[in-house]
């Protein structure tokens, strides 16, 4: 069982939250996509693949999270859960094409083009990312935040300066020799924007005031960072079996990476930094922040 | 100069009017995208390359049409007019990959990856396909379509059971025997549904009655077959130099098309009955649909 040991959520059951969460999110998930026979079927079959191989789903559980930080419920945040774990995968799917990182496994499995071929799979991508909005459409939104608040959060966090933007950035960094700054750029993008997006839509969905929206927005930035660190960390020092995916597959790619810059000592001391300095904006959120606290604590100890 | 000959739209100027809604589009559509300079200026490069590639802006123009035959005007409409227009563009990248269609010229200019390469292609689809729900979010909305419609009526005609749907479909018909029953159901989705949708979203900007609504429905449904039938003659009949994209693609790829299934002449009447069809149920909008009916008849007679 995973305990967090940080003060402020110690003794939080973190494996019982993250099961709840992840049941929740899938149950919602297979209520949203349509059936794996629906036609095409080849397509929501490869849909379905990567959507159910298995994710973590920690961006829907910081999003349900932060709902509850914000004293909101499930039930209104699990739309935009649903929407950010779609745009995920839509974006692992199209990462580990050929043209990209060209990855054969993920989360322990054949990824979706070595399944279903390059052509199903840029568009099982293309139709995700498509069924997050309808997704997010279909929420409920509270009175501060309407729908067009909400859709427009995804794509600016989904879109060419946020997501996209940072995957092309580091497809031009590889084999290049690119500065901490450079790199900081790439995984703001690549991985802080979603993370952030996934917090922020949590409180939106509890109408959280503009001053909570603000806190939200800060952790999820340094969780974010802290993140990719970590994932940096996990590549170097992890084994395939491990992780799941391929390992070594920066150092191999000469993809720049934060052990590769600044050394691995000084890369773990950088993501302690952050994410206490994540801990730090959700004091005022007091006991509410327990699960959002756990969370974050996790990500930093996380071996995989 | 373009003249209309069917005799409810005799005399309109058609070139001027699509030289005004060209106009019109593209000013908004640069409005509406980052520069060629945000950074990464790769991928804003890439994104602006095909969208401003010199298309005919056949949607946009539908839909500002569609919103004029409703009472309304362009303003309102010219958003959701780009946010087609985004989508349509990002569906022809990805369609014209080596793992899809595999085309070198669109346009009469080389392909996107041909420039730009593979993956940053991906991306630029990727990209255009985000940001036309950002644009659609951006949109005024009308009191009886607020913003969650338009951005369902987006994601339902770009998604999984439609426009993608329709290229999975195609994707699987190559160089299978395929029957008429099952070319209309990809030419539906490849083709219809974003026709459709592009009048829709004209008619919702403009705050029409439902039965408009349904009449424009039924109006952008045959005119997209009719547009699909057309497209599929062209390819035999035409030389690439004439089409600006490869001609003679859909034979050499052994592709089902109306031509090859029930012949040259039988495909020229269908695509007749099904702009008769269209210009059936324009009626009750009278001259208000008067650049409506002019479009429909110029996709009927175009030779490119």
């Amino acid at each position: 069982m995973l305990r967090a040991d940080h003060p402020a959520s110690a003794g939080f059951d973190l494996t019982a939250y993250l099961a709840r969460a992840t049941d929740a999110v899938n149950r919602a998930l297979d209520r949203f996509l349509p059936r794996a026979t629906a036609k095409p079927a080849t397509l929501h079959k490869a849909m379905r693949y990567s959507l159910f191989a298995g994710g973590k789903r920690l961006r829907p559980a910081l999003c349900l999270a932060a709902a509850e930080a914000c004293g909101g419920g499930w039930p209104a945040a699990l739309p935009l859960a649903c929407a950010v774990e779609c745009i995920h995968t839509y974006s692992l799917i199209h990462d580990d094409l050929p043209a990209m990182d060209n990855d054969d496994f993920r989360r322990g499995k054949p990824t979706n083009h070595k399944v279903f071929g390059e052509g199903v799979a840029i568009l099982a991508g293309d139709a995700l990312l498509t069924q997050a909005f309808e997704i997010a459409a279909q929420s409920e939104a509270a009175p501060r935040y309407p729908h067009r608040d909400l859709v427009m959060e995804v794509a600016k966090a989904a879109g060419s300066l946020q997501l996209v933007g940072g995957q092309v950035a580091d497809l031009e960094a590889e084999g290049q020799s690119i500065s901490a700054a450079q790199l900081r750029y790439i995984h703001e993008r690549k991985t802080s924007a979603l993370l952030c997006c996934s917090v922020r839509l949590g409180g939106m969905s509890a109408n959280c005031p503009p001053r909570e929206l603000e806190a939200l927005t800060d952790f999820g930035y340094h969780v974010g960072l802290a993140f990719q660190v970590i994932d940096d960390i996990l590549d170097v020092t992890q084994t395939s079996e491990q992780l799941g995916k391929t390992a070594g597959k920066d150092t191999a790619a000469s993809k720049a990476t934060y052990p590769a810059i600044v050394g691995l000592e000084k890369s773990r001391r950088i993501a302690t930094q952050l994410t206490d300095k994540a801990f730090a904006v959700l004091k005022p959120f007091r006991g509410r922040a327990e699960a959002l606290q756990a969370l974050a604590d996790y990500l930093l100890k996380r071996d995989r």
